[in-house]
């Protein structure tokens, strides 16, 4: 809890790695989940609730893994329950496993609602507060830093408030650093959410006043949270509500991914927070990125951002009516609720156009220092992006593809090689045979040709074979090079398949990754292309290391 | 106005056909229109806002063939704007326009806020309050019905409260039967709308007291309206809080659409008063049928319902943490804010799980009504999509496909075709060459053979032309079939291009649609098994529907 800004009024708690993963079809690789806590650190937030060891064993690896990122802004947690019934907290392995993820802080759920407590957990309502007290006090005796979810808490207020908030007490008294009350089922209005609030800030006078920055580790009790669901679509309205009633620390997932109906999204209330109650969220200059990190977020879960998503959607500053349109030219304030740079977005596009301009020349900066916003390179660029994205291509997930053509409109670039040709057959030959792919492929290098084949479990794996047979033979370093991860996506549903289709493609040598993407009406040119972006973001990084090794 | 049902305490005001078809991606056919009209109806909406006629040539022949209907619940508007500046309202062509839609009643939009006049219009605001109540004079001695929107009351009346206030009163004074307060931009917060129907209640002591049925035509100003936007998520809190201090009108569209991040969603509001605060809005026994009728227009538009939207998604009761799960089955309450009966959606764990039995009872009853949960073919089904499920199947968008599943576990199915043996290829034959596919298929059909080759864009447009052209020897009505949507997800990103791919495809012979799955390593593969199961659905339902013309 050392030097915290004290620009930040309202920590932010990002769920996305663990109640954002209950989502249907929501799934993370560890891989992804160390990607998305990159991007979320680099959006500030001031916490991650990065999944449940006690629950499942990949989640342990991650926090093994992720002990070796080096954060800038943000903090993980590991998630798990107050002990079982019956047992000590030291004794109970969902509790070990907790200190076991090695997290500074740890968040813990338990039950408020005494209908949970009686009929779900089955056990008394004596029980259920010693098991609150004593999780939270062993935590809190480990050293770490213990958030306390009150589960069901407005909920079980309606059904019996002295209960509800005798769990809050018992968390409170043995220790916990943050009280989060949650409206687990998604079903309450905010006014409902602005009592309880209040008739906790009642139990916790402490809790009442501080409305500044972070405290210290050791000033308990200072900030009660929320935690909201949608499924009564209030779970914006219900996190400003708590907010106007005096939380200070605000879960969610940054895309509302989540069970059901989803978590509160981070993407739409931070800029609310900020820009409509004007309290700070994250760090300074931070608020302007929210459109690219959390469409980043997005790419590595594989899900579309809405494009109707507020502040953040495709579709959340674009006009359809003329009249409209007509107004904004005259004054934007008299059709658009906010100035849509604020949050990183735009009228039409998100990359492409002026305010996409300094965004691009920061990335090209990394290739040449001398590349600024108002640099020839940078509008043309822009111009291009502008026309790529309207056939479909996106380089948000595609860092490695956004590389490559800057380095081409730059002039550094080479290529190290050329595909002469390839074919890829994908048949079920005769009766009862399965299916099977294979293909060929003839590449050109420095005035040599080679031709190399690979069989494959479809025909992009067979492409990708013998491509890679080929090429070794010239580059032999390609051979620790592996796909790490294939993503396709459809762009325009409605022509059926003959729709434009871009394909997204991770690769690793072992030491570092790369994303490139590919966009095509052919699903193996498509494929084609992201391969081939992949294969020369290597060639060239390596050359240019070897090259720098010599300086 | 005739006779209404006393039950109805908030009459709904749905614009999907006006400021609905706004929203990008969203078009509507004259045909589409009506058929959205006897869906809005058959819910029991009070009011159908269905065009713009004096913008929209289309819009008047929809008015024409419209006047044909015979609706049991609802009434149409026509939507327009108030009269140009310096001519009489009855010389205005957009104002006699409206008239000629030929309606009960008519919707004006009027500017509230004074920068709006002075900045947008570019009139003085003497002239603007004199364009809203001759406008509405106008109308009202044409007899219609009329109802005014305050286009920006809110930004306007913070802008500018007695001026705002002032358009209202023009509009009021003149006769007006209704008067909305819009939210237009969308970014005002709860607080700030309560504040405003205040404010006009208290201009209007008529509006103040009544909570109860809609009154006669003759009994004007004694209802307030709100229409909300969704720009900072807070439409659904916004209706709801303008409900609270006193609207007893409200507008939106069904499923959310409108411009940038759309409307009130009414399928979300109309649950939330009905059940949550207790204020009926549609007719006895409609509720139930949200759902399915949301479903059905979302269709008509060629629009996916999110899976996570509130109350009708198909995710808005699905349960994917075991504890959620084993909650549900002991107490719903304790993980369902409401049942999702009320709204006619369906709990779903995922469909193999205990809970599920009963779906699928349900779904297999329609192909053989003796099946019960307890019917020992549930229980093998059961433990098939358990298999299925676990290696990448996903029935949830693919009725089709779970049809014939059911249809083959009964034996209710006839296998009409086999493929015999497919070639695809894709190839970059030499050199600057485009990349190109092609493919040829030979199936077998009760003991004949015949083969086919087709050109495509890609290997499966390739696949699905020359499979087509085999099959159509034997089975012509099968030229009239073709794929309406095409979707990919690679199920386990981790094994890359060996990954498993999910293809769901849904078709269309122009008389329905059916959705079909399909899951391999290879992509190929799976839309094979997409299109085999597609095209068996299609044979399968036409010989069904011979059969049945016989009997």
């Amino acid at each position: 809890m050392s030097n915290e800004t004290p620009r930040i009024a309202v920590e932010i708690l990002d769920t996305t790695l663990r109640d954002g993963a209950q989502g249907e079809g929501i799934t993370f690789s560890v891989q992804d989940k160390l990607a998305v806590v990159l991007a979320l650190d680099k959006l500030g937030v001031t916490w991650i609730e990065a999944g449940n060891p006690g629950s499942n064993p990949k989640d342990m690896e991650f926090f093994r893994l992720a002990a070796d990122l080096r954060l800038e802004n943000a903090r993980l947690c590991a998630f798990g329950s107050t002990r079982k019934k019956g047992i000590r907290a030291g004794a109970d392995p969902q509790v070990l496993s907790l200190l076991e993820a090695n997290t500074e802080a740890v968040v813990i759920f338990g039950k408020s609602w005494d209908l949970h407590v009686t009929e779900i957990l089955r056990v008394s309502l004596e029980e259920n507060l010693a098991m609150i007290a004593e999780t939270v006090a062993f935590l809190k005796e480990q050293g770490r830093l213990v958030l306390y979810d009150a589960e069901h808490f407005f909920d079980g207020r309606l059904a019996n408030e002295a209960y509800a908030l005798a769990t809050v007490k018992a968390a409170l008294e043995a220790g916990a650093d943050r009280i989060v009350l949650c409206d687990t089922n998604g079903g309450s209005f905010p006014d409902t959410i602005a009592e309880g609030v209040t008739a906790v800030r009642a139990l916790v006078p402490a809790a009442g006043g501080n409305t500044a920055a972070i405290p210290e580790a050791g000033a308990p009790y200072s900030i009660l949270g929320i935690h909201a669901h949608n499924d009564a679509d209030m779970a914006s309205a219900n996190t400003v509500a708590a907010v106007k009633a005096g939380c200070r620390h605000v879960q969610g997932t940054l895309l509302g991914f989540g069970e059901r109906c989803g978590n509160t999204s981070l993407a739409v209330v931070i800029p609310s927070m900020e820009l409509k109650l004007g309290l700070p969220c994250l760090p300074e200059g931070r608020l302007e990125h929210i459109s690219e990190l959390s469409w980043k977020v997005a790419e590595i879960a594989n899900i579309a951002v809405p494009d109707n998503m507020p502040y953040i959607g495709a579709h959340a500053f674009s006009h359809k009516a003329g009249m409209h349109a007509d107004g904004i030219l005259k004054i934007s304030r008299s059709f658009e609720h906010v100035a849509p740079a604020l949050v990183g977005n735009d009228r039409h596009f998100l990359m492409s156009e002026m305010g996409g301009r300094s965004a691009i020349a920061e990335r090209a900066k990394k290739i040449d220092p001398s590349i600024t916003k108002d640099h020839p390179v940078t509008a043309t660029l822009a111009a291009k992006l502008k026309n790529m994205e309207a056939e479909g291509w996106q380089f948000e997930g595609a860092d490695a593809s956004f590389e490559l053509l800057v380095r081409r409109e730059l002039g550094r670039y080479q290529p190290f090689f050329r595909i002469e040709a390839y074919r890829v057959v994908s048949e079920h030959p005769t009766g009862e045979t399965i299916a099977c792919s294979h293909a060929w492929a003839k590449v050109w290098v420095d005035g040599q040709y080679e031709i190399a084949a690979a069989e494959g479990d479809g025909p992009v794996n067979a492409l990708d074979g013998a491509l890679r047979r080929a090429l070794q033979h010239f580059y032999p370093e390609l051979e620790q090079v592996r796909l790490s991860d294939y993503k396709v996506r459809v762009i325009d549903g409605n022509a059926a398949t003959a729709a434009k289709v871009r394909v997204l493609i991770e690769s690793t040598d072992g030491r570092s990754r790369w994303s490139t993407v590919g966009v095509s009406e052919d699903i193996i040119d498509a494929s084609r292309a992201a391969l081939v972006d992949s294969i020369e973001y290597k060639l060239i990084g390596d050359i240019e290391r070897r090259f720098k090794a010599y300086l």
